[in-house]
């Protein structure tokens, strides 16, 4: 349907040695997860590092030249695309809106996982054609790299880094399997949420059944959507013995894009840095007509709505109900909108194609960010102490949302069922009841209190890894245990065997003193009567 | 036995208020855990804040006036002293030398479970006359601490926490209940060892075994000796529901006296915070006369021995064979000995009362660290680099150094059996054997590469617990949930239960199924009879 044949070919630029530093092979994630990794990437190329990314020739996001970092390219074709996804999401609104059947929403989720395991089938060739590539193999050899930083969203950088014996750092919210954390954490139920569950770390009885279900069916799910792809290159190239999962774990390092201001506390690991927020940078002037208009909000402040890169326009009717709550407003609106004009908007509201969201966030006048609830612009949120009003509409957006909405720093609206008067009410409430903004900005002083920032640590721990080629002791090699073992079960049943048997010695030697007893006393009374 | 009745006075000195900074009462644990806490009541004083120590009249180290920190003194007799755990020292050996009787050993192990039994006695009678010194209770209300540094080997600095509604930071590495990681973090026994149990993370299945079992044993042992004495106080002053151990597992903040180039890899949680080595620093200049007999072993090199505080001095003929073996070394010997002068004493051999270890340590002439295994010698031998040869007597002492031994980086010998010839061999052993230099001077390098100082990162942490009244967001709930909600098994019953119910459902409709349809059938085989 969406694909054609895989044709190979490689183009890939000469591998640059770095004249100081060290050099990192970056195997991304394309889509919105290279937007993070790209700052890691800018990062260590301004720190004097030679960083190689490795790209799918119709690469979504990552641009085939860049003066920070060298690219090979490998061209598989199909896999996932931004038109898929774009698609996907008007898909998702359409049936929501019309209330659609239980039938359309569950053709809907089957197609998205048939994406997904495309997506990881794509990266499999990807890996297959490097790993046949024996010139380019060759190449990375010599190369030398240091280390391979990659996103566990995919498996491409697992299996290169294992294939070339390089240590390997993740830059991690999910790993192919779901939630990182679950991965190499331990993760009691019941009071660590599986995301995207809209659950907290405080859970009633039923609360802990949904999430114990939700755990069963996601990881169900995950394993047959990635694992016959990963499984099958695993197998061929390691040998049918090696478990394609236990890659992931065995990996040195794990950057989380998360904090404990964001996420709910839960167990974690010597090798678990937390970056959260790592993207998040003091906010610059704005362009000069952005400041203009600010400007002229004067004391009422201003509101900034965006749904992320995914979702561009809306249906007009949709557009027109929430164009009409911002037109009633005395606050100046600034909309990232792609769609036509809306033929209710307010003289009020500015749409723009793009907006520096960072810049506009830490201005002292903007009061409300609008916002789908994408992890990078809630982050943004936080460090800046904006509170939130939250339309999400796919993926893990209302479950991003819903930990601003328990901490009392935003709240969530359906965008599927609101209507003007509806949008209106709940801007104007988090607009006007203090609590949002003094709890977003209490969440903020939180994440912005650490003793570095949190790029700086991120480095810090990539370029520790390269020093020491690898962090073995920070690194626990419990997933090589059998899960009995892992949780003790043989021992258990060991020790509950033991603890038998002595019982039933003691039992059966009992019987026989008293059956002996029995006897010479049965006897003596013989004797007795005789 | 040894205690008197207590009788009870308090002597405080007027609690200053901080001019700059904040104010941190301080219930530290007596012997060389205050040698820990000092470092930071030091630190503490030096960046402005004022810091009020809770002591004991008869304390054992903790002097009642320091230009550092005011005194709260009570004088409650009784409890751990010094010369008790000099004498048990001296016991242990006689008794492990003459291989005396399990009896023997068995009776020393009881005296020691009293005595730690009655430290806790001691340190709950402390926390009562607290609690009902209402003049003292008002003016540890009225200088409005922020925070209460504890070190949770005891139970008073988490009561008094309680009791006053402060912030909880702890300086740990033991809770009452044994390690401290067992009080909050997930700790699987199959991989993560029980100090001192003397076992790694990689563990065999008999050591699995032996772990889970060492694991039972210690727990109840250790709920043996602890749980009267802080039961009771718990239930007197905040109510028969409160579990007193919960107490120590809501604290805000876990400063770790161990990192991970000590302690194997295991599972954490965002409120631990690690400090391994935090009481390390550079070498300063060796007073002259050390100096000059530093640099009169030429290329030779020296070794230092130190058996700790608790042991000043050996058996006559421990010593001599320990003097001996030193006299037929090339090498100088510094030995911290405060017993009589051996008789076999070579000239190369210097007997000190006392030496600054850590200088020493930091000297290039060291070449080897003859030591009993105190945390706090073995962090400084890591931070330096220099190679140990442990003789190890009581407590965790063994279990130290076998996480030195396993590295690779020391060799542990029993110096209850040892004679001048083995130990010889020993030291010869690990001095010309390059690999444990080299270990231990990689285990120096990794401990070193740490983005911020430990002692630095513990600051800024109690700091952090200051500024922010707490650290509510780092800290999960999960104690409060008993063990069958924590281990999901009410939720996994009930999906049992489920699925059983549902599957007897279909067995008994299918039986009725089939009844219904073998009894038509009959009735149509009767009819076509009839």
């Amino acid at each position: 349907m969406f694909f054609s044949l895989a044709s190979i070919i490689f183009l890939f630029a000469v591998i640059i040695p770095a004249a100081q530093g060290g050099k990192v092979l970056v195997f991304p994630h394309d889509g919105s997860h290279w937007v993070n990794m790209r700052v890691l990437v800018d990062e260590l190329h301004s720190r004097g590092h030679a960083v190689t990314v490795i790209r799918a020739a119709d690469s979504w996001y990552i641009s085939e030249t860049s003066p920070h970092y060298n690219t090979v390219t490998v061209d598989v074709a199909g896999g996932a695309n931004e038109d898929f996804f774009r698609l996907f999401v008007s898909e998702v609104i359409k049936i929501k809106r019309s209330k659609g059947s239980a039938w359309s929403r569950f053709a809907l989720d089957m197609e998205l996982k048939n994406k997904f395991f495309e997506l990881h089938r794509k990266v499999c060739e990807v890996i297959i054609d490097i790993f046949e590539n024996k010139e380019l193999i060759k190449s990375f050899q010599d190369a030398k790299f240091d280390v391979v930083l990659t996103d566990p969203a995919n498996g491409g950088g697992v299996m290169l880094a294992h294939y070339l014996g390089l240590p390997l750092v993740f830059n991690a919210r999910w790993t192919v399997h779901g939630e990182a954390h679950f991965a190499i954490a331990p993760s009691p139920l019941s009071y660590v949420p599986l995301p995207p569950s809209e659950l907290t770390d405080e859970m009633t009885f039923f609360e802990r059944v949904k999430n114990v279900c939700f755990y069963t069916m996601r990881m169900h799910l995950y394993k047959q959507v990635v694992g016959p792809h990963y499984s099958a290159v695993s197998s061929r190239y390691f040998g049918p013995e090696v478990d394609y999962f236990s890659l992931f774990q065995a990996a040195d390092l794990w950057l989380m894009r998360v904090d404990f201001v964001f996420e709910f506390p839960r167990p974690t690991m010597p090798n678990v840095v937390y970056m959260g927020g790592f993207q998040c940078k003091p906010a610059k002037p704005l362009p000069e007509h952005l400041e203009e208009f600010v400007q002229s909000a004067k004391e009422h402040g201003v509101i900034i709505m965006s749904l992320g890169t995914l979702i561009g326009e809306l249906p007009h009717d949709m557009a027109d109900e929430i164009a009409a709550a911002f037109s009633s407003l005395p606050q100046k609106v600034i909309w990232r909108y792609k769609g036509d004009r809306p033929a209710t908007l307010g003289n009020n509201t500015l749409l723009v194609d793009w907006m520096p969201q960072n810049d506009l966030l830490g201005h002292p006048k903007i009061l409300l960010f609008v916002a789908h609830g994408g992890t990078n612009g809630v982050q943004e949120a936080i460090y800046h102490g904006v509170p939130i009003l939250g339309l999400p509409l796919i993926f893990d957006q209302r479950d991003n949302l819903f930990r601003i909405e328990v901490r009392g720093a935003g709240k969530i609206m359906d965008i599927f069922t609101m209507n003007e008067d509806i949008f209106f009410q709940g801007i104007q409430e988090v607009l006007n009841e203090p609590s949002y903004r003094l709890n977003m900005q209490r969440l903020s002083r939180l994440h912005r209190d650490q003793p570095m920032k949190p790029l700086d640590t991120a480095l810090f721990w990539i370029e520790f890894v390269m020093r020491h080629k690898g962090a073995a002791h920070l690194r626990t090699e419990s997933y090589r245990l059998p899960w009995y073992s892992y949780h003790s079960v043989d021992v258990i049943l060991l020790l509950v065997g033991v603890v038998l048997i002595i019982l039933g010695t003691f039992a059966v030697l009992i019987r026989c003193l008293c059956s002996v007893c029995l006897r010479t006393k049965s006897k003596s009374d013989l004797k007795k009567l005789k």
